[in-house]
């Protein structure tokens, strides 16, 4: 399946699948970040998706796709964050039974929702060998469907209904931008917005201290994640071969932003638009802010990821 | 002017008048707190008004009803908080100077929010006392029109226009609840509520550290506020003769929220809501939470007052 690369008409279908299970989120503009970048910004808001990130929408789609079989047998996926708590409310929703292998690093808020979801949780050490190693054997008991957090032909059509959904509320935008982690949700917001108008510049925003995608976008070649050191935690994964292919034949650019930038850029949305957004989606608007000559005059829409923060661990 | 006690005809006229200049909030709703809770609530969210409260309502009311003569002389107030930027804002959008009085202790970011919109700020100590006698300097130098935060007829009216708006949008509501503070924002959405549906329950909700408003109700004569000592930095005024005479005819009851119950209503709606409340504007919830027994099967509105918050000094 993942050799298949994903039509417009595939994320259309994902659409009408998902529509009446997730919220169709709110665009928002502020008119005060506006005055200070002297940009015009339109903030799609996945941060107000149910489980708080634009990963159940990908969740969702892969889930209601399930045969009878699998449904059964249930899903399961390794994951420490919102693919994680996506999956055992979409899994939930449907009743089919979710077995989460979630590294023991993971943060407290995200073991809780996922176990209030009702999903199974097999702990392992936090590297991605032992990760993949509890998958396979909590897969060879339950005989599980594996569904990927962002290599996935279902998930990235999913992924795709947050920027299609964007265009048909703001259909005059210049530019569209989304972080970069794994590449799911870019890799849908491309096909869908230059599917919608190939006239449309889109870019992907990543953190400079976690800028794989950018050097492998730049070089044509898949180079993988290094040691994580961003507080933009939902961006430490590699691409996939499936995610690289669609960003390195649609992207316009990767765009990079320093630490300090991505706490400035999330500071502001907090303070002048009082919504709450995760680090990693701060991260387009702290791209926008270093490269801000690349967008004067333009109409830009903007994907916000997600929402979920450590209220007790924050960068202020 | 301020023996006089405002209609509902008023608060309407008020309404039409800042229609244009004002946002109209949108009203939100959590399908998870009304699960945790097992009740029924329609956040009105003034926390996306414009500087971020209820206030600017009030404030844009009183501006535009200045005449020639007082719109060249200016307006003044003392406030260390929302009522300040509201006054500074409403003034600044119809190019009447604003003097505002901040004790020194006000936050950095209301500092730099009035100054932002161009007032003229005059420092004093932190007390009643000196608020009032350096307003007195100001007004006798400038002959600008004192606007009260909330013993000022026209400031009432507008406050009321935010429960209009929440009524219009849900008409079937069986209870509405907001916090009392100096009583400007309860008095008018009293009005607001009782005059569209006369059946409907208003309670007010108020620190039980501060509950100078609650003694005054349920003793029935005016009791000025102690010392503050609580988190919900917004509701530590007095209430004034007009705004004791409306709550007192009007309100059905007050009731009272603990400090860590009011952090607790404060977290829920960060983490579960995804939108930045402050302290005072938790305190409707709060109140909920310690009277559960009132709201059962009831559909219960409850009016967000603002989300400035000092993201440097969180509650947790």
């Amino acid at each position: 399946m993942s050799t298949i690369i994903p039509q417009f008409s595939d994320i259309q279908d994902a659409h009408n699948r998902i529509k009446s299970f997730i919220h169709k989120t709110p665009v928002l503009s502020s008119n005060s970040i506006n005055e200070i970048l002297n940009i015009n910004l339109s903030f799609k808001c996945e941060n107000f998706q149910k489980v708080g990130a634009f990963k159940f929408r990908g969740a969702t789609n892969a889930v209601r796709l399930l045969d009878k079989k699998e449904v059964e047998k249930g899903v399961t996926t390794h994951s420490s964050g919102n693919h994680a708590a996506a999956l055992s409310l979409a899994a939930k929703q449907l009743g089919v039974p979710a077995h989460i292998v979630m590294p023991t690093s993971a943060p407290e808020i995200k073991k809780k929702a996922v176990e209030g979801y009702g999903a199974k949780i097999t702990f392992c050490e936090p590297t991605l060998q032992a990760r993949e190693e509890t998958l396979r054997i909590v897969q060879s008991k339950t005989g599980a469907t594996f569904i990927h957090p962002y290599d996935n032909f279902n998930v990235i059509c999913g992924q795709g209904t947050s920027a299609k959904e964007l265009l048909e509320e703001v259909p005059d935008l210049d530019v569209i931008i989304a972080p970069i982690g794994g590449g799911g949700l870019m890799s849908g917001t491309v096909i869908s917005a230059k599917s919608i108008n190939p006239e449309i510049k889109v870019y992907g925003a990543e953190p400079l201290n976690a800028d794989d995608a950018f050097r492998s976008f730049k070089q044509g070649v898949f180079i993988p994640a290094g040691p994580p050191n961003t507080i933009a935690d939902g961006l430490l994964t590699s691409l996939s071969p499936l995610t690289f292919q669609i960003i390195r034949e649609n992207l316009d650019d990767i765009l990079t932003a320093r630490e300090e930038t991505i706490v400035e850029a999330m500071r502001m949305i907090w303070e002048r638009m009082k919504i709450i957004v995760e680090p990693s989606a701060a991260v387009p608007l702290a791209a926008i802010i270093e490269n801000k000559y690349l967008f004067k005059g333009k109409k830009i829409g903007l994907i916000v990821s997600g929402g979920n923060v450590d209220l007790n661990n924050l960068p202020f």
